[in-house]
C-alpha cells in the first residue's frame, strides 16, 4: 500500500477515536456536545495528527502550531485529541465538567493548551489573528489554525476579523469552518451551501478552499495549499454533517448539546471501534523547528515629566505620551487602535514602533479579541478606544477575564465632561462594565502624572487591565518621584466634616470643595480595583462616617459602589442619574450634579436626611 | 429646459444649502464634523427631497418612509435636511450641540424624527432592518433609508444585519454607504475600491449598486431600482469626497471632526452661495400616501397558571409559557431570538405567532438593533438570549438606553447555577450591565410566577427592560394572585436576628437558611431596579441594620450594590468572587459562597468583624 494510504488509515482511525472519545466523555457527564464533535473529528484528525507541527509533550512550546476552538462547545474533541496526542491520559477525559477537572465544558486557559477561553462564539477568530501577528513579529515559524462553527459565521465579530486578516497579509492564519449545517434551534441560515461561504470569504480577501470535511484526503490537500498560499489567510470550507457517525443522529436537528445515553452510547461506541482500521504504525508528532523567539528589550520606561508646575494636561495625553515611552523601552509593548489615534494618542506610539502599532479600524470586538490573542502569544497588548466604545467589545473582556488574559485597555472620553458630542460618545458605563469582571484591574488616574504610572502599572500587573482616561486637560497634582501602586489611593486633603472620595475630573470640583469648605478629606481613589480598603478605612473613620463619593459616572458600578463595598458603610452617591445630552463641559457637571457645588451641598446637607 | 433638469437644478441648490448649513452649526458650536457631512450632502438632498414620501410636519406618521442616519456625526446634515423640508426654522440649526438644544452632537430620539439613537457606529442598519420587518408585518408601504459611512462598515455588527436582511427578503430596506475614503484618524481599509464593497454586499445577497455620490441623477436611478427591485434589500455604494465643496478639506486626511474657523467659514459659505443655481420652483413634500396600520389587539394575559402547589418550574420555562400567552393576546408583541430557542422556551411563541417571530440567528448586537427598530416602529419586542450572550450586545444597551428604547430584553441561564457549561456560558455581569444603565427596569423572578408577571409587567413599562431568570427548577412561591410591581420588592419572613436579601436561586438558599435559623427576614427583591427602598429599610430597620445580599452573580454592579445604594447603609455581600468553574450547580453554589450555608455562617458572624 501507498504511504498515503496508510496515513489515512491511521487518521481514519484517529478520527475515530476522537469521536469515541467524545461520546464516551459527554455520556460520563451527562451533558455536553457529541454531535458537534462528530461533525469535526476528521478536521481536527488531520489537523493534530498529520498537519500540525507541535510538540505534544510542550503546548507551551512558542514554535508550536496553534489550534483555537473557536467552536468551544466542541471541548470534548479538543480534551480527546490532547490526550490522544499523548499529553495527558485517555482515562482523564472521563472526568470532563467535573468539579475537580480542568476539562470544563468549554475550554479555558487553565488548561496549557488553550491559548483563550472560548465558547462565547465567533471570537476564536480574532484570538487567532492577533497570534498570527505576533507570530509574524517574531519571524516565529508558528502557524495559527482556528476552527470555528457554521453557526457563529453570523457573529459579526467574524467579519471584522475575516476583514482585518487580509489587510495585513496574514498567510500564517488558517481558518475552518465545520459547515454541518445545524444550529442550536434550527439550520443555520446558509445550511450546506458552501459556495456562499466562497463567495463571501473570497469577497473578503480570503483564499477559500471548499472541502467535502469528512475527507481525510481532501482536508489534507486543503491544508497543504493553504500553507502554500501567500499574502493571504486560507479559510476552509469543510462540509460536514452533525452527528457524523453517530447512527440516528447524523444530519438531524434535535441532538444539539446532548449527551447520548449510556446504554445507547455503548452500543455506537462498539460499532465504532469495529470501523477501526487497527492499521497503527505509531503516530510520530511532527515537531516543530528549532526556533528561539527574539530576546525581548525590556527598559523601565523614564519618570513622568510633569510636576505641580508644569500647565494642565489630559490623562488622555498623558496615557499617549507615556506608551510612546514604552514602545520605546519594552519591545513585548503593542498598540491597537480603533480608528481613534488622534484622539487617544497612540498615534505617537505608531510613530516610534510602527511595526508594533496595529490599526484595527472601527471595529471593537476583533480590537480586544486580537489583543487576547498577542497576549496569549507573549505580548503585551494595549489597545485604546473611547471609552464607551469597549462596551461593544463587553464579551470579549468578559472572556479575557475568564481567560486571564494579559491585556491592557484604555479608554479615553470618559464621561459627561466630553461635552458637546452627546451621550453615544460619553462612557458612563465603563466602570461597571469593567470592575463587575473580577480579576480585572481598574485604574482612575486624574492628572497626567498619574496616568503615565498607570501606564507604567499596567505593564507590572500581570492579567487585564482597564485605565480610564478623560478629555479635558486638568491640572497636574504630582511630581515625577510620586509612587502609585495597584491598590493604593492618595490622600490630598485631611479633614473631619466629610471624606470625599473622587478621580478623574470631579477630583478637581472636590478640591475646589475643599477650599472653600476647608475641613473636608479628599482622596483621589485612583485605583478603583482592587480598592485602598485601609486609606478609606481610616479617612472615613476620621470624618465619622461621613463619605461622599463623586463621580463623572452613571450611579451604578462606578466609585460610590467600590467605596461603599470597601467601607461595608453608608455612603452619599454624586454620579450622572439620568441619560445626559449635549452641551459644554462645565455646564453638563453642573447640570448633572458631580461639580463643586454638589460637593458642597452635599457636605452641608449629609447626616442631616 | 426638461423637468429633470429643473429638478436637478431644486436638487443640487438644496445639497449646496445642506452643506451650508452644516458648516455655518458646526462652526457657530465650535465643534462637529461639517467634512463627513459635505460628503453626503448630495445622497441627503436626493433623499428627502426627492426619494422618499414623508409628511415633513408630521415625522411620526406610521406611512412615512424612514431614514435613519447611521454615520451620526454626521448630525447637522440631518437637523439641516428637517430645517430645509420646514419641520422648524433654519435659525434653531445656530443652536446645534448647545445645551438649551435638542440637537445635539448626534442624533438622539428626542428630536421626533429620529427613531434610534446614533453616533456609535454600525448601529443603523440593525434598527433600519428592524423597522423594515415591522413595515412589513403591518404591510406599510414604507420604505426605510439608512445612511451608513464607511467607516463603519468595519462594525461586524453590519454584516450581521447584512446577512440576516436579505434572509428575510427584506427589500423595503435600502442602504445607503457615504464611500468618502476617511475615516477619523486614516483612510479605512478599503479607500475608494467600490468594487471591494459590491463584491461583499453582493455575496451577502444584496442588489449592490455603485455610483458618484455626487451625481445626483446616478443617486436618482439608483434609488429607483431599488425601490423596483424585489425580493432583496439594495445597498447604495455612494462614491463621495469627505469635505467636498469645502475648499482645501476636499479628500485630504486631518479634517475630521474639525469645524471651519468663521472667518474662513464665512468665505466658504458666500462661494457655496454663489453656486445656487436659485432654481427654486417651491419644493413640494412627496407625501405618503393614505395609510392605517392595523388596529392592534392587545388583550391582557391570563393570571399565571402556578401555584406553591405545582411542581419545581424554572424560570426561563415561565417566560417561556407567558410570552406564548403574550403571543396571542397582544398582536404588537414581537419575538426575537438567537438561536437559542429551544432553551429559552421562546420556540412557543414562535408556534402561537410564526410571523411575529424572528429567528436571528447567532448575532446578538443585530438582535437587540432590530429590537430597537421594531420598538420604533411601535412593536413590543422581546429579545432573548442567555444572560451572557447580551454583553455581546452591550454598546447596543447603552444605546437603547439613551434612545428610551421601548425594547424588552430576557437573559436565561444566568449565574453559576447553570452549571456543567462552565464560565463561559454563565451571566453573572448582567446586572452590573443593565443596572448601569438609568431608565432601564431591571426584573429578577425567582419563581415561576413572578416570571410570568414579569413579562406581562415589562409590556406595562414604557421604556427598556431586562428580566433575568434562571436555568434550574425553583420551587413556586407565590399563587396567581400574588401581585407584582415594577419597584415592588416581597417580604417572605420577618425577622430581628438579620435580613437576607436574595433573587433567584438564592432566595431559596435564604429560605433554607431561614428554616434553620428562624428569627431571619427574607426579602425576594424582584425588581433590582428601580429597588423597593420602602421595604427594604422598614426590613433592615426591624434587623437592626444587619442586611445580607445573597446573589449569583459578580460582586460589583448587581443585588449587593443596589440594595446598599438604597439603604444608604452597611450592606454584607455574598457572591461570586472569581472567575467559577465547571461542576454540578449545587457544588458551584457551595463552593463560591452563596449557598444556605454560607448564608448562615454570614448571619451567625455579622456585626462580629
Amino acid at each position: 500500500m501507498p504511504a498515503i494510504s496508510i496515513e489515512r488509515q491511521l487518521l481514519q482511525d484517529k478520527a475515530t477515536q476522537l469521536r469515541i472519545d467524545s461520546i464516551l466523555s459527554t455520556t460520563a457527564a451527562g451533558s455536553g456536545h457529541p454531535t458537534s464533535c462528530a461533525s469535526c473529528a476528521e478536521i481536527i484528525s488531520a489537523l493534530f495528527f498529520s498537519v500540525m507541527r507541535y510538540d505534544p509533550k510542550n503546548p507551551r512550546n512558542p514554535a508550536n502550531d496553534i489550534f483555537i476552538l473557536s467552536k468551544g462547545h466542541a471541548a470534548p474533541i479538543l480534551y480527546a485529541a490532547w490526550a490522544e496526542a499523548g499529553l495527558f491520559p485517555r482515562a482523564d477525559l472521563l472526568k470532563l465538567r467535573t468539579l475537580g477537572s480542568n476539562l470544563e465544558g468549554h475550554p479555558t486557559p487553565r488548561l496549557p493548551f488553550v491559548p483563550v477561553a472560548t465558547g462565547s462564539l465567533g471570537q476564536g477568530l480574532s484570538a487567532g489573528l492577533g497570534m498570527a501577528l505576533a507570530a509574524r513579529l517574531d519571524q516565529s515559524p508558528r502557524r495559527v489554525y482556528v476552527l470555528m462553527g457554521d453557526g457563529e459565521t453570523a457573529e459579526g465579530s467574524v467579519w471584522e476579523a475575516a476583514h482585518v486578516a487580509p489587510h495585513y497579509n496574514l498567510d500564517n492564519l488558517c481558518a475552518t469552518i465545520d459547515i454541518n449545517r445545524l444550529g442550536q434551534s434550527e439550520p443555520t441560515m446558509d445550511g450546506h451551501d458552501l459556495d456562499s461561504y466562497r463567495r463571501r470569504f473570497e469577497a473578503f480577501g480570503w483564499n477559500a478552499i471548499p472541502v467535502d470535511g469528512h475527507d481525510l484526503d481532501a482536508l489534507l490537500d486543503a491544508y497543504h495549499l493553504a500553507a502554500e498560499t501567500r499574502g493571504r489567510p486560507t479559510i476552509v470550507l469543510a462540509r460536514t454533517l452533525k452527528g457524523k457517525g453517530i447512527p440516528g443522529e447524523e444530519d438531524r436537528n434535535g441532538f444539539h448539546g446532548k449527551p447520548i445515553p449510556s446504554d445507547q452510547a455503548q452500543k455506537i461506541v462498539a460499532q465504532l471501534e469495529q470501523s477501526l482500521n487497527g492499521h497503527d504504525p505509531g503516530w510520530q508528532p511532527n515537531l516543530p523547528p528549532k526556533y528561539s523567539p527574539p530576546e525581548p528589550k525590556r527598559s523601565k520606561i523614564a519618570d513622568p515629566p510633569y510636576s505641580p508646575q508644569s500647565k494642565p494636561e489630559a490623562t488622555r495625553r498623558a496615557f499617549g505620551d507615556a506608551l510612546a515611552e514604552l514602545g520605546k523601552a519594552n519591545s513585548l509593548v503593542v498598540a491597537l487602535d480603533g480608528d481613534v489615534k488622534n484622539s487617544t494618542y497612540t498615534e505617537d506610539f505608531e510613530k516610534v514602533a510602527p511595526e508594533r502599532f496595529f490599526e484595527m479600524y472601527i471595529a471593537e470586538q476583533n480590537m480586544v479579541g486580537a489583543a487576547m490573542g498577542l497576549a496569549a502569544a507573549g505580548k503585551i497588548p494595549f489597545a485604546s478606544t473611547f471609552a464607551c466604545f469597549f462596551t461593544r467589545a463587553a464579551d470579549f473582556l468578559r472572556m479575557a477575564a475568564i481567560s486571564g488574559s494579559n491585556i491592557k485597555l484604555v479608554g479615553t472620553h470618559a464621561g459627561i465632561s466630553i461635552g458637546e458630542d452627546g451621550p453615544s460618545q460619553m462612557g458612563l458605563e465603563d466602570l461597571a462594565m469593567t470592575t463587575a469582571q473580577p480579576d480585572f484591574a481598574v485604574l482612575y488616574p486624574s492628572d497626567a502624572t498619574s496616568a503615565w504610572r498607570a501606564v507604567e502599572l499596567a505593564v507590572a500587573v500581570r492579567g487585564p487591565v482597564y485605565i480610564r482616561t478623560s478629555r479635558p486637560k486638568t491640572p497636574v497634582l504630582y511630581g515625577p518621584n510620586e509612587r502609585f501602586e495597584l491598590g493604593k489611593a492618595k490622600v490630598l486633603r485631611r479633614g473631619s466634616r466629610a471624606l470625599v472620595v473622587a478621580a478623574g475630573v470631579t477630583l478637581f470640583e472636590a478640591l475646589k470643595a475643599a477650599d472653600e469648605l476647608k475641613d473636608i478629606a479628599v482622596v483621589d481613589l485612583f485605583s478603583v480595583q482592587p480598592v485602598d480598603v485601609d486609606t478609606l478605612r481610616e479617612c472615613a473613620d476620621a470624618c465619622g462616617g461621613r463619605v461622599i463619593t463623586v463621580e463623572d459616572h452613571y450611579l451604578h458600578g462606578g466609585i460610590g459602589d467600590a467605596v461603599s463595598t470597601a467601607l461595608k458603610g453608608p455612603v452619599q452617591r454624586l454620579a450622572v442619574r439620568e441619560i445626559p445630552r449635549s452641551g459644554k463641559p462645565e455646564e453638563l457637571i453642573e447640570k448633572f450634579g458631580i461639580s463643586a457645588k454638589a460637593i458642597v451641598n452635599a457636605v452641608k446637607n449629609i447626616g442631616r436626611e
